[in-house]
């Protein structure tokens, strides 16, 4: 059965009045409808690092969520703003790439043009102004103006880079879990040193680097009760190789 | 048509068990009610520049909402607790100040100073003993007795300073953008440059710093990719002056 | 009456897609329960620390409240999940010392040992495989399978510890307020001088040391607009005596 929820997945941050007011304009549309918070430090100014992330994200997302995803370094711009359905799960938000990752791994893929627009616009919030009402609608069965599309061809970054670093340091990266063997061994930077696979953090030594299939399945690098990102000097869009 | 939703605006943090415990205390009592969050790192103890902030969110509020608002370094002493009713918005909160500015600004004002105490009310936490209660119960139709009264004397800060800086280093002041020509320049610090309008990010080169209307309709200062804040030495409450 | 609402307590942090991934969970299965964020930066890693943290809120919860409480760095190896009863709100988590004090203070406690599992159980986030769905079950009133258990017999830290420290510098103990005489002074580090209670931060002038009753009645040490852990050198699991 197709679940009704509202997720967003953003770069904003949790500061400042951004998140909040696209929560009340989707209340005030749609005010029966969960909204939840997906996460709202995706790569900052990154959609191709971002869509990697969101693809994960949206694979795992009930049927029948809406998702409105702004990652929008080309807010005010001419870039169009769309609706991309994938396997039962609708996404709105700007086509600047965000949703190629998700729109390449679907079985079945729409893109609307988003056509309508607010009575008021602002130059710098299409996430609160013209996103979050479009998803709000859609929840609401009341779907605003959109033409047939495609997706413009703004290539994702490769998969094998870091694409997500979480508040413990460790790095996710693009790369799903099952294109490995389960013994691989990966490299990062120009180390020599490969690290090996482990099954979760438990599983080694306190300090010990390994990378896990992570809970989206992607590959990630972690060390036990320790900060991969700083011990491994691993930044956004660090390479990784399979040795 | 008024919407039923309580946002929340605080100095509070995402941190420690302080928003949470405030949704509780509503949701037991409101429990089909939206309660969303606003913000929640408006400028700590300072009620005087919160105000402005407040004001511009208050104005773009959906019709009918109730905000709760906790900026309240004298939480605990005398200071009284208010409702204040503008253009359709309600607000509960503390009378320090605070409430000036979307009061000054509003059509039609009506204010209320809050009688009902609760059967336990902790020195340090009225957020979630007093104004969340308070607010719920207006929601839910069952208000808490209140007595006629005005708001108390005390001045926001002049609309020329830095009023919010956000997770990115945009400084949000509280001059109105109506109150600007476009094509107005504007100083900071002791610094004889001025920087000209803009009217989004990517409208100018990147490390270019700019002012532009924001989202709140107000005078916000930025870079380009870049860290107004840091770059050009702003902290909150610094003044700015038109060219 | 009994409210029903699922609140959350965790060491995830706000960051990433967990909190977010645990109410997507949450929601598809039980979609007109509320869902709080009580806090997501409970004592990282600390189990024994958290549940004096956790014993206080849960005494304020609201009855019939379910709590999902996740500090769980055994996640992933063998220790069992459970629902702990307590005085008619339900615990959801690992049995690992977190629902110790919890359960102590209870009047009334019952344990019940999960032993149902989802179709896919990621190693790493039980908070999102596990935990959310068995309490959203609870909620939406289609428990999954259990079986009569007692908890470990993990103990929590000592209560005299700084068990959470907020965004402001604040520590707060293990200590109840209650067992403290009013007058009392304490102790920190190896400072011979000690420090006396206020009712709260406005009573004592600003740059003060001073412990206070908090909000959970905990025995707290902050300084009034200033930074208490900076100050006396506070850390977490810092030992405090009463002098």
């Amino acid at each position: 059965m197709a679940s009704r929820m509202i997720l967003l997945f953003t770069d904003f941050g949790w500061n400042g009045p951004y998140v909040g007011q696209m929560k009340a304009a989707i209340a005030e549309i749609a005010p029966g409808v969960p909204v939840i918070d997906l996460m709202h430090d995706a790569p900052a100014f990154r959609p191709d690092l971002a869509a990697h992330l969101l693809a994960a994200l949206v694979a795992r997302a009930p049927a029948g969520a809406i998702i409105v995803a702004v990652v929008d370094p080309g807010v005010g711009t001419a870039r169009p703003a769309v609706i991309v359905e994938v396997d039962g799960r609708r996404l709105v938000g700007p086509d600047n790439g965000l949703f190629a990752v998700a729109a390449a791994q679907a079985g079945a893929v729409g893109v609307e043009r988003i056509t309508w627009r607010p009575a008021a616009l602002s130059a710098s919030f299409h996430g609160r102004d013209l996103f979050a009402p479009v998803a709000a609608h859609l929840a609401a069965g009341t779907p605003r103006a959109t033409a047939p599309a495609g997706l413009t061809a703004a290539d994702p970054a490769p998969r094998d880079r870091v694409v997500y670093i979480d508040g413990f340091g460790n790095a996710m990266t693009g790369i799903p879990a099952d294109a490995l063997a389960p013994e691989a061994r990966i490299g990062t930077g120009g180390d020599t040193a490969t690290i090996g696979p482990a099954r979760t953090f438990g599983a080694v030594p306190a300090g010990t680097p390994f990378w896990y299939r992570n809970s989206l399945d992607l590959v990630e690098i972690a060390v036990n009760r320790g900060d991969a990102a700083r011990d491994l000097a691993l930044t956004l869009n660090a390479q990784v190789w399979i040795a």
